[in-house]
């Protein structure tokens, strides 16, 4: 939907270039679009016009394309590109990006263009490498604005302009001699300050940091939560190593929300673009949710078997069990989405569940008996008569907020236990609920019917 | 968890040094605290607690504050804090976040609060509150720091020195005499730049901007896609109104991902935070879906009807029907947030589906084949025959594949009639499959059992 406010040519237009070979026009067209948008059009392309343009871009652009594009085209200039290319275009790219890039390729072919990048790139890279996944030290890029507190404003200056290529110069940090953090400054400060003024009389002493090994997704809670557009990454004996900026922590909740997603849906996140994932990562992620959750259905089976005298003699109840298990899982569904997403926010945790639920049991009193009513009206005009009919007017109340509280509590206890709250899916709490919401029904019918 | 690197005062501490009222201390200690946390801990204190400590904070820390105070404290401030103050509070602010917190509250108290406001502001916010919520002119502040192309480098650093508060420098944007955008320098090109250089000179003329109307999920697309810092919102003459900032795009993420997971929890989001709404919004904003799956859930009851007769010879069919509907409408639940997230991310639309198709056929092939061999031996388990036991593994795998299918399609085809294809949720998938998913079983059923 971007597209509205950028003007980019067709896949067809840059095909008819490429085949009649006016790779001069070519190039100044590539010159007008962003990486973003090159690396986009490459997604797009048939193989060989894709390698045709990547061969045509100026080392910065190719390298930032490189890191934009998505892993089947990627994977492809891979294995097409020249490998003194490839170490090129890494060696300019920031280190945490080349890192990231490096980390998905087979490890041999990750040495090997490792080891064909400038000495200086490739020590770094391969410091970064040696830090977990989705951790700071493997987020931060090492290209930073590190200042002396003794320094003028104007030394800085000079120091900023000198500097090759900070990532960030939003907040500007000091070190002592150790290279320990104590102090930040934001640009503006020192764009206000006098020429002599010296950092340490415009640097903020108390300065937010994380240490390498701080996960990813504490970090984004961070830089979300205090407006930061780069929080600095220390060692333990608080060291500046690096910085993560807010453009990574972008990226960062793109990614955990994919996660979220794909898991309250009821199945393993898988960790790459959609088609990048082969069709076995695909089928890993999802059987063992099915399987589980099938073996869990099986005790709805083991309910209905039990009753299965109830039905023998009142057959009409089966018409309702669908609607009494969807009615029950749709209405967990509601709540579990809400609540997980509540958690994820702070909003609800185990020191104010009663509080959440008291909200949620009010909702679904409410919910149970309008849905009660209208199973009532249901009922009737399958000409059940009355008995069946106030057995399931009955019933869909108490399977309402029976779904509800246990989506409810289930999230937050698992949370407050260090469970990712949400392997607790809508679907699982559907399977949860179903064989329950069976023996509510049947056990009513029972009483009722006097069979 | 991002206590963990920060320290904070227990709510405890601050209880006794309020019932102690050694208000200097704690005015102290509010000093050393950011005011994110502030507002976290008044969240938490009873309300004179909150209200004490409230105002005992400076008018900057106070405004912060009360930006980031969840909406029941927030509610309670409005209520109890000085109208002056409350005013002043307000002036602080950058006019977008004062212009979101006005509009949250009744238009008379709205009203009477901007009264208050000092004129240049009080129009300011006016001017904001008349874009439509949502988008650019809603979001962007006015604070943004804009040059003419003639100025040289010096001139403009003296310019900058003279602004009162531009919320961003990380990108200077260039306009004409009639105030129209026709540049940007990122402030690393001006501090590299000679003192006599001008701005012409190191401005790139092709600048990424949105209009004012722009919807906020475009301009957190475009924001988190070329990793921006700020994006500059234009009129329609092109005249630069303001700019939205990258920590303005986190919290529309949030908004954004919050709305998208209740929605495929089967529910209308809650526009506030959990504990902010109403018992009446909540109910709401799940009645009607909960209704109209149920109304959709009475197809499976007619399924069962019409082959009443085969369930009264073969009723212990009824015991796979859980385990049919369950599995179906997992399957369906798996894919659809997998193609949902993917769809969000542009990497599946309708020129792809059959791509997209062919790779969940293959998945939910092996997927129904793999249940269908357990569903045999359960089946077998429950001494149910192999008659029985074969027509639950052949139907397994039917029921897979077309709610794999079902899946994939429909929210492909919502989106690209315009339709957001969240509200294709979970829920609403397995309703869907239901009914066809029994329709299938019963029929193998009577294709196979002779009955």
């Amino acid at each position: 939907m971007e597209e509205s406010f950028v003007n980019l040519p067709t896949i067809e237009e840059l095909e008819a270039l490429i085949q009649k070979r006016k790779f001069d026009e070519l190039h100044q067209l590539l010159a007008t679009i962003h990486p973003a948008d090159i690396a986009d059009l490459l997604d797009e392309l048939p193989s060989e016009s894709a390698l045709a343009i990547f061969e045509l871009l100026a080392i910065p652009t190719a390298s930032e394309v490189l890191d934009e594009t998505g892993s089947l085209v990627r994977q492809e200039l891979v294995e097409k590109v020249d490998d003194e290319r490839l170490a090129d275009l890494l060696d300019e790219l920031p280190m945490d990006d080349a890192a990231e890039f490096l980390e998905d390729l087979p490890d041999e072919v990750a040495d090997r263009l490792i080891g064909l990048m400038e000495p200086e790139e490739a020590e770094e890279v391969r410091e970064l490498l040696a830090y977990e996944e989705e951790t700071a030290g493997r987020l931060m890029t090492r290209d930073v604005a590190a200042l002396r507190r003794h320094w003028t404003a104007a030394e800085t200056f000079d120091h900023l302009r000198a500097l090759d290529d900070a990532e960030t110069l939003n907040y500007l940090y000091v070190v002592d001699r150790e290279d320990k953090l104590i102090g930040v400054t934001p640009l503006r400060n020192l764009i206000l300050a006098q020429p002599d003024q010296t950092i340490e009389s415009i640097m903020a002493r108390d300065v937010v940091s994380v240490p390498a090994a701080a996960d990813q997704e504490e970090i984004a809670e961070i830089v979300a939560r205090y407006d930061f557009f780069a929080i600095p990454v220390v060692d333990d004996d608080g060291r500046l190593l690096g910085v993560v900026t807010v453009d990574d922590v972008l990226d960062i909740f793109q990614e955990e929300v994919t996660e979220d997603i794909q898991r309250l849906g009821g199945s393993e996140p898988l960790d790459q673009p959609y088609f990048a994932a082969s069709l076995g990562q695909v089928v890993r992620k999802r059987i063992g949710w099915l399987l589980l959750l099938f073996l869990a259905a099986t005790l709805s089976g083991a309910v209905i078997r039990h009753f299965q005298p109830l039905i023998d003699a009142a057959i009409i109840l089966t018409i309702f069990t669908p609607l009494i298990n969807g009615t029950g899982g749709n209405a967990g569904s509601q709540t579990v989405a809400t609540i997980i997403r509540a958690i994820t926010l702070n909003e609800v945790r185990l020191g104010n569940l009663w509080r959440a639920w008291r909200r949620e049991m009010a909702a679904s009193l409410i919910l149970g008996v309008v849905m009660g009513v209208v199973g009532f009206a249901r009922a009737l005009l399958w000409n059940t008569g009355y008995d069946i009919a106030l057995v399931v007017a009955l019933t869909l109340p108490f399977v309402v907020v029976w779904s509800t509280t246990i989506a409810t509590i289930v999230p937050t206890v698992a949370d407050h236990l260090g469970i990712d709250p949400t392997v607790i899916s809508g679907p699982m709490i559907s399977t949860l609920v179903d064989a329950s919401g069976l023996f509510i029904y049947f056990s009513l019918a029972q009483a009722m019917l006097n069979l």
